[in-house]
């Protein structure tokens, strides 16, 4: 699952795992959202950066022209212009679902690139995350507010942001090209496929652009997630693949939750099984995503290889233990490496970098079906459009556009090209 | 002027002549919107044509998720599978600014080549023209029901279209190339800059996608229609041009509108100079327009080449006659080539084809800067983006987006390559 690119990962994954969450609860799988351990990074310090913040006065609807559609918000944009001279390349980060300082805080590959190309460095925040909120804090009020929310006008705005900027600095002639991981990886190379006229050129990392519709199988995500575990141990795989049956068996038992909160050391008492199930997922599913080969802290503070160590601590686990002691072993890893803490907050969310917003998204347009198969280390579920689309229009009235994504950007012919 | 491609030239000639015209007023040059001769198009029968009608349910707003966004509307389209073969190539025309009849009555290069390429024919109408109104009587009511007309919009309802038709034909596979002129030609052309992954190619017509901005020289157009009349005779060039003098100078006098009443054969008496003034600008700006070599009835019914018609009547009157009687029986060429009539209704407008829309369009994002020079045969002229805007707003409480259409589709390139 990593990338020698960029360490962007963030997506929402979708995957209806219907073994014990409720039907009517959308499966929300947020990095650094969900299920908040007693790292405690709401309270971490932002890291000292080095770039200028700037405001730019953006339009609220560029592909309207109604009375409201020529509002104005403050988009938050960040300058590093330490190596820049005139004329050279503009590298600017196509901001994605959360605040813009994480983004640039972790994306050290534009830093070090930068004196080489003796480039200008821009990273714009995204409409509706960290302080470019069109309606301040009514903005995540209603499909009213919330409506103006996509990806289309995400890219306009970053569009009429590059061309005002250049125009400002006299650099009309200076080439830009565009970086993203993640959700941004895809607006970076929808950007270029939508504005070739400004961008010449997109660095678009882990980018999912293909995970929507029936481009590619949906069970890729799930299978890529237990490939990185199988690699690494066959034993470590089955064990976790294993651990979700016994902790459906003890959630049948008589005081289930109290024996929960015991072996999951909670610093509360659990209310709900699924709650441990989800945190178990997370940390398999992040730490894969971010199975980086150096020490890093993007989502938590992890090791090099993180998958790696998870299933050393697996495999060395002594005889007789049960595959859920293991699996809860192993993802006491993610939550806490730097074993500051003795006790795990499972049912307490903090949603450290503000990233809610995505699940709007994915109730409109970012519909991105998965599925786990039984090849998968996770229970095998299916995805159920139709139970989804009735969960957004309860939680949002909002009825998903399944094929807008690709109508609008394509993928198709890239179908057509793997199937050959 | 002409074009060996295609017969469509509309578009909005904003040149702010204001020798007459009352400053308050936008000049509206449309072909057959304005200024309608006794012809009366208007009662002309529909021809009838070799295409079965049909009504897409389209997305009111692809581009954002209001409540209203998901609104439907029903777009129609013809289709001709006369000559189709499944799996042969689908020719699609991105209608413009009107009813789709009339573009798929003056579109024979589609029909000439469909035989050959085995080609299905689909004409697409655009929203908020002809039938495809959005909101029936009350689309164009205000900027609340106006502000879905524009481009963008227009080209996501094709893309979604097209696709929805491939899926109902079972060709996914076949080429879709996309064909237009005028505007149509301009959202053919940014069709397959948006949408490549739909549109294989894109045959654009007479299509001005760099009249905007500063891109080209905001007097090119004006000048290219003179070219036209100075390429055939530098005497027609110089009537025309002084025509516009006497003009003026007649109608300082007394009984000026009685006057040019009779000189224009007006049928009713004329209320306004500039009416006079904007009837003869019509005739020689859309002559230029449909200067095709073959006798064409797509304005207006005219012989073939039709500036040199215009030409050889001011080249061979009677000396001693004034310029303004010169370019008044020239103009009578294109009002009144059938020779039906004995008076002009220079007063009554007749939209013809519902281009009304067009006016809502340049008050948003089609501005499209027009001058006359002191070349040009016409009264030289600027533009006053000031008053232009301020004139959008009175009309519909809109201000224009100047900038748009270049920061959405591009074009400045091109300028420096023909800077160089």
């Amino acid at each position: 699952m990593a990338s020698s690119l960029s360490p962007f990962f963030l997506f929402l994954i979708t995957c209806s795992a219907t073994l014990i969450t409720p039907a009517n609860s959308l499966p929300t799988f947020f990095p650094g959202a969900t299920y908040q351990s007693l790292i405690k990074q709401a309270k971490t310090p932002k890291p000292k950066l080095p770039f200028k913040v700037h405001y730019f006065p953006q339009t609220l609807d560029h592909f309207t022209f109604q009375p409201k559609s020529s509002k104005i918000f403050y988009q938050k944009y960040l300058i590093n212009s330490h190596y820049w001279h005139k004329g050279a390349p503009i590298f600017v980060y196509t901001g994605n679902e959360g605040d813009i300082e994480w983004f640039a805080a972790n994306t050290g590959f534009m830093l070090d690139i930068a004196p080489k190309f003796k480039a200008l460095l821009v990273f714009i925040e995204h409409r509706f995350y960290g302080e470019s909120t069109p309606f301040g804090k009514e903005s995540y009020k209603s499909a009213k507010t919330l409506g103006y929310l996509n990806s289309q006008q995400a890219l306009a705005d970053f569009a009429v942001l590059i061309r005002n900027l250049k125009q400002n600095l006299s650099s009309e002639a200076s080439p830009v090209v565009v970086f993203g991981g993640s959700y941004g990886g895809m607006l970076a190379a929808w950007f270029r496929l939508k504005y070739p006229h400004i961008a010449i050129g997109a660095l678009a990392s882990s980018a999912p652009i293909l995970q929507f519709d029936k481009i590619i199988p949906w069970s890729s995500f799930y299978d890529a997630v237990s490939q990185d575990f199988k690699d690494v141990s066959w034993n470590c795989y089955e064990v976790i693949k294993g651990s979700w049956e016994e902790l459906e068996a003890m959630s049948t038992q008589k005081e289930a939750l109290a024996e929960l909160s015991k072996a999951f050391r909670t610093c509360k008492s659990l209310h709900s099984t699924a709650s441990a199930r989800d945190w178990l997922w997370t940390a398999f599913v992040y730490t894969a995503m971010v199975n980086y080969p150096t020490e890093a802290n993007f989502l938590k503070p992890l090791p090099a290889y993180p998958v790696q160590e998870m299933c050393k601590i697996i495999d060395k686990f002594p005889s007789g233990a049960t595959k859920l002691s293991r699996s809860f072993a192993a993802a006491s890893l993610y939550y806490n490496y730097s074993r500051a803490e003795n006790c795990f907050e499972i049912e307490h969310e903090v949603d450290t970098h503000g990233l809610h917003g995505w699940d709007w998204q994915t109730c409109t347009e970012m519909v991105m079906p998965m599925t786990c198969s039984k090849e998968s280390m996770f229970p095998p579920s299916g995805f159920d459009y139709e139970e989804f689309a009735e969960q957004c229009q309860m939680k949002y009235e909002v009825l998903p556009r399944p094929h807008w994504i690709t109508t609008e950007f394509g993928g198709e012919r890239i179908q057509k090209v793997l199937k050959k």
